[in-house]
């Protein structure tokens, strides 16, 4: 079998969860998973981008179905995000702590050949701007031949600036105008602006994308030969890995003793059967908001909107309102970043984009939450958020996937009011069970033991007023849970 | 009688709505009626600057209950603000729409002449941020000499920088270091800054702060003298003004052919009776964010802040969150407003602050009700905000004053769930009337005639779930109105 009638496995990698594109992007729901640069999410935007059947194309390989590394608490928004798009992920693992990059990467290999001896992965971050996908997965196929014959193949991305932001990986000779792929000579950390200059006068340095094509047998060989400290603990947690409502969790405490520790180092920067495929059809890290700002387009004041956002008499500047209950306006702003959502603000010179971090880590230490979560709460069955939290009272917002089901439980402190405004509930409340439709209430007395689910076909919502005493979410006592979750955890 | 044993009667104008403010203020809920500075609204410090019982200190003239002059959207909120002052308004004059000062101020004059002809009258715009309380009561007592004379006195604000955004008044001669009242020469039109420097270097220029204290006899003469255009229509409009609630509305047809114009132009730039007292313990008239940043008090960096937000590096910067609910954060700002309100966020230059304006033409050319209306929309009986807009369902917050009434209404088109959170309600549907408290629901079918009521001693707070498929404020029939409110109209 030659290797380019094969298909090409997609590795997305969605467990990271940056802090600089705060405050759309947050720990309880990081960027991919945010619809940052059109209708769809990053990481939706990756899944399309190497989707099986988006590779009619003659020069483009052929795809199959997706393997998501991810966090467990990302495990339901990426079926959700992906079954939003058809797409049926071949396997989604579930990493109980993110150990950066070379522990996903490592699982993901392991797995494929374990059911594939010569199985072929792309590892490719799922927080990336690739805004030409045909493009790149012509660069895929162009990587190919170095993958036949045993090399890891890397994208080098061609810079159109001296970014200082960005490794760079240095280029061997290579027949001028050369597309396919090339030696790669070593990498080069993110370098100082001089510096930045001259790889990119020299035209033998591309930007390092993070994107790695290989046969799973030759990473797993990668790493036996430069990080073997890796290979044992991540073998053990994912021998002793548990199947979970289709996902595959890794063994908790075997994961645990996996070194934290990137790919680049672990591995890339040793090995010396690398190759290179330029790319100069676009791409960005999307490492901040000034990266967004230059991905986003501009105008010819170098203005860029989102949302409800109005510029009058601004340059340089990118507005966006994230929601469209809020309206966002720039007067006479030149090189500000500005981004609003209805729980938290940002404002900052684009040129200080990389000290959003700082701004994360002040609110942590005040206190808030809005450091690290949203107002929607993702949760298996659905989401809800907080409408109005009062003294006694609290109201939210609640929607159920069709089929789902929260868990069987009851309160100490709080009485429930539920409304329903869409859909239909099958709600049941002690030994009662009743089918409750729009424009119907129930009401859950205090003690009660209670479930809401939805049988129909299409999303229920459902308004929630909690009275009582004490309306925290670890007042819950659970009967029953499909989610197997425990007393007091989320939802 | 010796005119400083009589009491002054403080004419508090109320009906402006300036745009400078935006988004705090808003044509639906301008600046004065919110807590711009401090814990009270502007409003009312205005009220307690001049309340009957803020005259202890013997330097300081004995105050009457205010008359306040506003607008008929805006009665219910000043009754309501003098209310939780325990202050009761001496008189509410409603003018059926805004016709700048002039008008106004006849009218309190003319009201008040008929009254008492000896009545002394305090005219002072609400939206001013006066520090020092009693040093102003103290700097008015020193006005009342003057008018015993038959002058009609100004306030003349000691200027710190050469402003030009302010109109000036000029001082005649004076004893050195008088505090008493001198002889104004002339008003001087809002300067180029060279000008201002001058004035401002002479020492023999202060600001016009648009405050009036005079007999209320003498005002009207003044008029009849130098525009006796205002008087007929003025006094027209005040003869058939009617009493509702408790108000006084000006009679809407004759108001509307009085003409729009300033005191300054009509009366003061042209009387020769004008004396100054100069006051020099500050002063603002707010007339834009940069103006609240000064008013603020900032801190070695120039950082002023309000609510949950907070400042990382940044100089001369104004940062307000006006929602608990909000945090709003600045990295590395320099001279920069920004105003993060849930519905609505600013940022602009400080010294752009007089552009914002532009924002809020801009957007309601856009047609954004953020433009004019803020979420919470305040009522007679209280006021609501709409918490959730779903297709076919709104949840709105409603909260009832003690002893307040909705009117008997029925929809066309929506069902309503009622459920009380805080205090009881009494509710009306079809033929039966129930009492409902905390915890408690009832249901509204469409097409029910229904009431709510608050027969309690502490405000009610209710959330109501509409659903239907038109939930527009204009579905209403209206049965009986306390509030004298007809059919479509708020509620």
């Amino acid at each position: 079998m030659k290797i380019t009638d094969v298909s090409i496995v997609p590795v997305l990698l969605s467990g990271g969860s940056g802090t600089r594109l705060w405050p759309l992007s947050r720990k309880s729901y990081p960027k991919q998973f945010a619809p940052l640069l059109g209708d769809l999410t990053l990481f939706q935007q990756a899944a399309l981008r190497f989707a099986p059947d988006a590779s009619q194309a003659g020069a483009s390989p052929a795809f199959s179905a997706p393997l998501v590394v991810t966090g467990s608490d990302f495990r339901f928004i990426v079926v959700e995000q992906l079954a939003e798009l058809g797409i049926d992920p071949g396997a989604v693992i579930i990493e109980p702590e993110g150990r950066n990059t070379a522990p996903a990467i490592l699982t993901a290999a392991f797995y494929l050949m374990a059911r594939d001896p010569d199985a072929i992965m792309l590892v490719a971050p799922s927080d990336h701007a690739i805004p030409d996908a045909l493009a790149f997965r012509e660069a895929v196929g162009r990587g190919l031949p170095a993958v036949e014959k045993g090399r890891i193949v890397t994208f080098g991305i061609t810079p159109d600036r001296a970014e200082t932001g960005y490794g760079y990986v240095e280029l061997g000779a290579r027949p001028a105008a050369s597309e396919g792929p090339v030696d790669l000579v070593r990498f080069v950390e993110k370098p100082d602006s001089a510096r930045a200059e001259a790889m990119c006068a020299s035209g033998n340095f591309l930007w390092n994308a993070g994107i790695f094509l290989a046969r799973a047998a030759d990473m797993v060989e990668a790493f036996r030969l430069h990080a073997p400290d890796v290979v044992d603990p991540v073998a053990e947690a994912l021998k002793k890995a548990t199947a979970d409502l289709g996902f595959l969790r890794l063994a908790p405490e075997e994961y645990a003793r996996v070194p934290s520790i990137s790919v680049d180092y672990a591995v890339m920067e040793k090995a010396d059967n690398l190759a290179v495929v330029p790319f100069s059809a676009g791409w960005s890290d999307l490492g901040g908001w000034d990266a967004v700002w230059r991905e986003q387009g501009a105008d010819a004041d170098g203005v860029a909107l989102t949302g409800p956002a109005e510029a009058i008499g601004c340059t340089d500047t990118l507005l966006r309102a994230e929601s469209d209950a809020q309206v966002l306006v720039g007067i006479g702003l030149d090189n500000i970043v500005a981004v609003a959502m209805p729980d938290a603000v940002l404002v900052a010179p684009k040129d200080r984009a990389q000290d959003v971090k700082l701004a994360v880590e002040l609110l942590k230490k005040r206190g808030r939450a809005q450091a690290e979560t949203l107002p929607r709460d993702y949760r298996p069955w659905g989401w809800y958020e907080t409408l109005v939290l009062g003294p006694r009272f609290q109201v939210k917002r609640i929607v159920v996937h069709p089929g789902a089901a929260l868990s069987l439980q009851s309160h100490h402190h709080r009485a429930e009011h539920w409304i329903v405004v869409e859909g239909t509930a099958k709600v049941t409340i002690d030994d009662t069970t009743q089918l409750v439709t729009e424009n119907q209430s129930v009401y859950i007395p205090l003690g009660a033991v209670h479930r809401m689910e939805n049988p129909g076909k299409v999303p229920m919502v459902l308004i929630e007023v909690q009275t009582g005493t004490y309306l925290g979410e670890d007042d819950i006592i659970r009967y029953e849970d499909v989610y197997a979750r425990g007393q007091g955890a989320k939802g």
